[in-house]
């Protein structure tokens, strides 16, 4: 029995989306991990910081970038609430990164939207993973909104 | 005779540029302007904070944001010597950003590529303002790295 699955990885970052829900911020959280060490967490505060870019995985890829001292982040996985949106899909681009683990999909501003190659080619893709519990957790925040 | 031309702004971003260049970063410069007052200045710095993601309008954005507090920057024009990249343009969308003005364009990586409606509905685009400057100290820098 393995227990650093992908689950178990996704539960972290859902508790970081916990965090955002609780602050009245867009439930999104992301990890990043490497060789089954999580190197940063983060959620979406574009309201507390008064950023519209600061987006989980911007601050989470940030983050991990710093951590590392490295260039790219080839060797690590980005877990992820909610689909990334273009921007957060070309820092992605960008760090080069090994694998992006998807919870909930994103059917207004996923970047899968695009019908193009917006990754890195080597960057792998899952989805899926816990999408229930991410879903319900963004349902339940706009409902509560309205 | 009009003073504050889009020649006058984009010469500022080149300023920034051109801090880049002599940093040894890749040499493009981003301002916002808001009212015809400059809210906010920035160079790429990828090396420096050794994060794939410090594009020179990243910072600028989040910059700007900071400076004015508001959630969206409908009324700002962003001066960039590089045609943003996709993550670029996704911060532009999010950012709601008025008008976008480019000196050089990016056949490799710029948004534009894409044929796909990756900014805001309302964002203007404008090229080609001081192309040239720009254009030859990219060209200059990646010949120099050579």
């Amino acid at each position: 029995m393995e227990f650093y699955t992908e689950e178990y990885f996704m539960k972290e970052a859902l508790k970081q989306a916990k965090i955002a829900f609780d602050a009245n911020e867009v439930p999104v959280g992301a990890i990043v991990v490497s060789n089954n060490t999580i190197i940063s967490r983060a959620y979406n505060q574009t309201e507390m910081l008064n950023d519209a870019t600061a987006h989980a995985e911007m601050l989470a890829l940030s983050s991990a970038f710093n951590f590392l001292g490295a260039k790219y982040l080839m060797d690590c996985t980005l877990y992820v609430t909610l689909e990334p949106c273009l921007m957060c899909a070309g820092a992605c681009y960008w760090s080069k990164i090994g694998k992006i683990v998807i919870a909930a999909p994103d059917t207004k501003r996923g970047f899968s939207l695009l019908n193009s190659n917006v990754l890195h080619p080597k960057t792998i893709i899952k989805y899926g993973v816990c999408d229930d519990e991410a879903s319900t957790l963004l349902t339940t925040f706009f409902k509560n909104k309205r």
